[in-house]
C-alpha cells in the first residue's frame, strides 16, 4: 500500500481516538503467516508517513521521536493493510516484515511464554516462531 | 491454562513494565487461527485472576474496574498461552474465543480498513474474518 492521498489520510487520521499523550497503541502482524511481531506507538506524523510512504514508521516514546522501522537495521515493515478497531483507539497494521521483527534478532518479540510453570524463552534469534 | 501457581503468577506480574496508571496492554489473538481479536488492558490483579482462572480478565479503563470478558455475554476467551514482549511492556493472550470477541458481535475488533482509498468495514456481524 502507497501512495494514499491526503484527503484520505486526513480522515483515517481524524478517526483515530488518540490517548491523552496523542498516542496510539499499534499491532504489527505478519500480513500472511498471522504471526504477531511487536507492538509499538504511532501518533498522528507517523500514520501519515507510513500511508505516504507504505513503509511502517512509529513514533518512539523513549527517543520522542519518529521511528521508521529498519531504517538502520534494514529490517522494514512495508504496509499491506491499515486497520482500526471498533473503539478507534487501537491499531492492527498488516505488514511485510523483512528479517527479524524484534532488536534481539528474534522474528517476534513475543517470545517469552509461561509453559509448565516457568518463563521460557520460546523463539530464538533469527528464527520463526514455533 | 488453569492453576497456575501463586509463586509463578508473582513471578509473571513482577517481570511486567506495568506503565504509570499500572497497565500493560494486552493482545488477543484465536490461537489456531491467528486472527488478532482485541486490544485491550491489564493491571497486576487482571493477570493474576486470568492466570488463576484460566479465562480471560482485562482492566476497564473506562469502568474501573475487572472485566471478566465475556461474563455477560458469554463470548469468553480460555487462555491458551500467557506471553509478553522483549520489552515487558505488552502483553499477548493466546486464546480460545467463544463466540465474537467484538461488541458489535464482530469475530475480531479491528474490522476497519483502509481499502482502494477509503475506510471500509471488512467484517461483518457474526462472521469470521476474511
Amino acid at each position: 500500500m502507497t501512495g494514499v492521498d491526503e484527503a484520505t489520510i486526513a480522515a483515517v487520521i481524524d478517526r483515530i481516538a488518540f490517548d491523552e499523550k496523542g498516542l496510539v497503541p499499534a499491532i504489527a502482524q505478519q500480513h500472511d503467516s498471522g504471526e504477531v511481531l511487536m507492538l509499538a506507538w504511532m501518533n498522528a506524523e507517523s500514520i501519515r508517513e507510513t500511508l505516504t510512504s507504505g513503509q511502517v514508521c512509529y513514533w518512539s516514546r523513549s527517543r520522542r521521536s519518529l521511528w521508521r522501522k529498519g531504517e538502520t537495521s534494514g529490517h522494514r515493515q512495508r504496509l499491506v493493510e491499515f486497520r482500526f478497531d471498533c473503539d478507534r483507539d487501537a491499531v492492527l497494521l498488516m505488514v511485510e516484515q523483512q528479517g527479524p521483527a524484534c532488536h534481539t534478532d528474534r522474528r517476534s518479540c513475543f517470545f517469552h511464554a509461561l509453559r509448565d510453570g516457568t518463563v521460557r524463552v520460546i523463539l530464538e534469534p533469527a528464527e520463526t516462531a514455533s
